[in-house]
């Protein structure tokens, strides 16, 4: 494709986007194809002749469109939210575009220092630690996801619990210990297995009545652990967890992860974000106990995925645990030790300049841009929380500091609420306006509304609202006739079960049964 | 930015990326910054207030472009090919305006089914066994690179290994063997440290003259090591090493993996694509002994990173090393077992969709187009070959099967070679016409280059053979007259050292020597 081609078929790519987005809002939220539908459109074997573009474009909205889930619908409440916005898209195209490695700082030394830059910007408006600071003995990079960040931050705190070894980790993998609670995220518990220390080297420490890690329990856990000589490596504390927003606190879990020795690693994937707007900083006290931190731009913060925010205090251990150097990568930069090489922050050695996205969305909306954002998102889900919490059909789960509200449904008596539920939610989300999903909270199932996308306005939580309040009440009325029409076939059921023990009592040669009564 | 807004800064943008590739060819293909020069440029804080687009795109060309190194320029030779074309750009565009998950099936069906689809069709264009379509109990998937690629494969051969546990490794990393050669990336034993078995788990292998692994050396050292019980879990073979292209014998390895129960994971990263040309196939005979194989897409196949292609034999040994499922992520397709949920394939959690731009390279192309540019990029490579094998000036390392040309310049006896090597190397990348990488065979610098960016012609592969001739002349004749000045020095060394022995003998309180020898 020349560029005067790209030219042209990228200006009808960019109209194709800009017209999706003006219409996203008149599509259903959810797919509704079923599994093998998007495979059965598509021609069995490989195209033999290149094609012209519009046919490529024409079957971008006959066959993948109808297989999408609308992430960007302002109907979209499901899961977190995962922000995309002009500058991104246009900050991720010029990445593309330029098609350059930033594997190495050599290999294309912008690349390596804008993410530095932008890095320490965002260190800046979170109000984060000067120890995550590029210009101390620590730094952030831009990772693929916080599930990859919080394999990162298990590798480089394994790599100091062992000393600095490479060839044979210095802590045995039966003696290491990594703590976390069971509404730490599950990609913590994968980094574990995958770095080889099985799923029984995760301590799962209670939580309080906020679903928060409770530090009593995660002190007493190391203590009886190390007694018994077991090495805490990581503990895992999460600022908003994925199933409700829960903030375990890190004032009081980072002197206990001092205490032992143990890295102190907060996932913040979702809520950490929102600490650009200084009033929600609060919910992160004790941040500066953190030896490494993940938060994802590419939820709530304008910028797509994939752009996880992720910081070390020592940056020293991240390498020492990932670094290697074959022949073929070495040059005087590198030998010199003046550069940061990010290929030796991370498992895969190539890279994409994913710093462009974070430069582009900050330069467009500016700092002010951003917290308005997440203002908008907080306070239009406290308003939705409000009105369930008035609204004797709904429990709302608190606290709910952020842009997530979990609600349940009450139900008549009689009626399994989990089943309840779950057909609300499937009736919401088949209707096509809206899409949640669900987490389950003490057993139970919880419906999940999660604010955040973009396009969402108070005129979308309304709906989102008015449909849960319609849906309950079509439900509960639908029960009740349910119940009714049961009672009813029950007392059928037990007229009949009489009205043939009143016969097995008058048995059929009974020549009385035969004959009618006499007339009275 | 509004869906209007984006349509004009996205014309803007898809403007500028034409202009750029227009344009690169100008531009000094190695970035001239020194370490610092990018953030000097920036400002300290980050923007408060939202700018113009304009002043962004500004800044692009003022901070970021000169701190490239442009890896689409058609003089660039260096590492491998970073391969982009105009439909992956726009496919990715899509993808990124989109802005859909593709973690599980139901998050957006049509991400995971275009990505079975488009991985099948790869398999058939390259050739690779029935074992590796969806159709059987294999499978492709789209990976972030080809080490991460190889870090699954080696959890799924340890899963395998382990006898299907997760809770604790059934085999014991001290017990655990990984077969590599001195030739293989370096990935292999950056996932091998990840995965916890430190890096003397890793068997390096001789390889032969042609640096391709050597099986009865292989074979010898998988019998001594389970002699004493060592459990082998892993054979990495390379088809097309990155320092060389060496190739590693394929139909002679697999039978020794079966044998012994190993795991045979195929490193093509580079190579493993040519096979989109029937005659190339040859070159990895045997493949269908593979457990795994990999090779990317974005490096020499016009697809912009990342896109690492990725099959598996077993699909089960792959998520039953990954897979985890939290209760928010539940839904009644994967409840079903009707859908394949990609995250359970890799690391992270989340996923873009990345099928959308090699399902638009595929049709833009075809199959055809694909092998016209594989065919292109190899015959250049050959006619290089060729020139260099015919000149006195430089040695060839042979065999040179795909688009890597592998040079060894001669010098003038007493010359240090390798200094020598590396200096013109310096040279050629200092002039910005050219960018070359080197690597080290047998212990000596060998330059490196690597045919196959999209926009390199015959004239360019031209231009860099007249700039290896006249550098290797120029410095073999400043060698020469350093040399020459240095015999020079030598001499008049040696002459000033006898003078004064002769004055030595004559001392100065010798009269005689004072006086004027006389007249003949």
């Amino acid at each position: 494709m020349t560029p005067e081609q790209f030219r042209q078929h990228g200006h009808e790519v960019v109209d194709w986007i800009a017209d999706y987005w003006a219409r996203v809002e008149s599509l259903p939220v959810r797919s509704t194809v079923a599994p093998g539908d998007v495979r059965a459109a598509l021609p069995d074997a490989p195209p033999e002749r290149g094609e012209p573009f519009a046919d490529v474009l024409g079957d971008l909205d006959r066959v993948v469109v109808p297989g999408l889930t609308h992430w960007q619908h302002p109907g979209f409440f499901g899961y977190f939210p995962a922000n995309t916005s002009g500058p991104s898209v246009l900050g991720d195209l010029v990445s593309a575009g330029l098609g350059v490695q930033g594997m190495s700082w050599v290999t294309s030394p912008a690349a390596t220092e804008l993410e530095q830059h932008v890095m320490d910007w965002f260190a800046e408006l979170l109000g984060l630690p000067a120890s995550f600071r590029s210009t101390g003995t620590g730094g952030g990079v831009v990772q693929d996801s916080s599930s990859g960040a919080n394999l990162v931050a298990l590798l480089a705190a394994l790599h100091r619990a062992s000393g600095g070894a490479t060839v044979r980790r210095g802590v045995e993998p039966e003696r290491a210990t990594v703590y976390v609670s069971r509404e730490t995220h599950s990609s913590m518990e994968k980094a574990v297995r995958i770095a080889g220390l099985g799923s029984d080297a995760v301590r799962i420490v209670e939580v309080d009545g906020a679903l928060a890690m409770d530090p009593a329990a995660l002190a007493a856990r190391m203590e009886r652990d190390v007694a018994r000589g077991y090495t805490p490596v990581l503990v895992c504390a999460t600022v908003g967890t994925t199933s409700t927003t829960a903030m375990d606190p890190l004032a009081a879990i980072g002197p206990i992860c001092q205490k032992h020795g143990a890295w102190l690693h907060v996932d913040a994937a979702y809520a950490g974000v929102s600490a650009v707007v200084p009033e929600l900083r609060a919910l992160q006290d004790g941040v500066e106990w953190a030896d490494s931190y993940t938060t994802d731009a590419h939820k709530w913060l304008l910028t797509g995925f994939d752009a996880t925010l992720f910081w070390v205090a020592d940056r020293a251990a991240l390498t020492g645990a990932l670094s290697i150097l074959p022949e073929y990568l070495r040059n005087a930069a590198t030998d010199a030790g003046t550069v940061v090489d990010y290929r030796d922050w991370q498992v895969p050695l190539g890279r994409r300049f994913r710093a462009l996205k974070l430069w582009f969305v900050l330069r467009w909306y500016g700092a002010e841009g951003l917290r308005a954002h997440i203002r908008t998102s907080v306070a239009l889900a406290q308003e939705l929380a409000g009105w369930a919490e008035a609204d004797e059909r709904f429990d709302v789960l608190s606290p709910h500091p952020l842009s997530l509200v979990c609600l349940t449904p009450r139900w008549p008596a009689g009626v399994d609420a989990d089943v309840a539920t779950m057909t609300l939610l499937e009736r919401l989300n088949d209707g096509g306006e809206v899409f949640l999903t669900h987490t389950t909270v003490g057993g139970r199932a919880v419906l999940r509304i999660a604010v955040g996308a973009p396009a969402t306005t108070r005129a979308h939580v309304e709906r989102v609202w008015t449909l849960l309040r319609e849906g309950h009440d079509w439900l509960a009325a639908d029960f009740a006739t349910q119940a009714a029409e049961q009672a009813a076939a029950r007392q059928a059921e037990r007229d009949r079960i009489a009205a043939e023990a009143r016969q097995a009592v008058q048995p059929a040669d009974d020549e009385s049964a035969q004959e009618p009564a006499p007339a009275e």
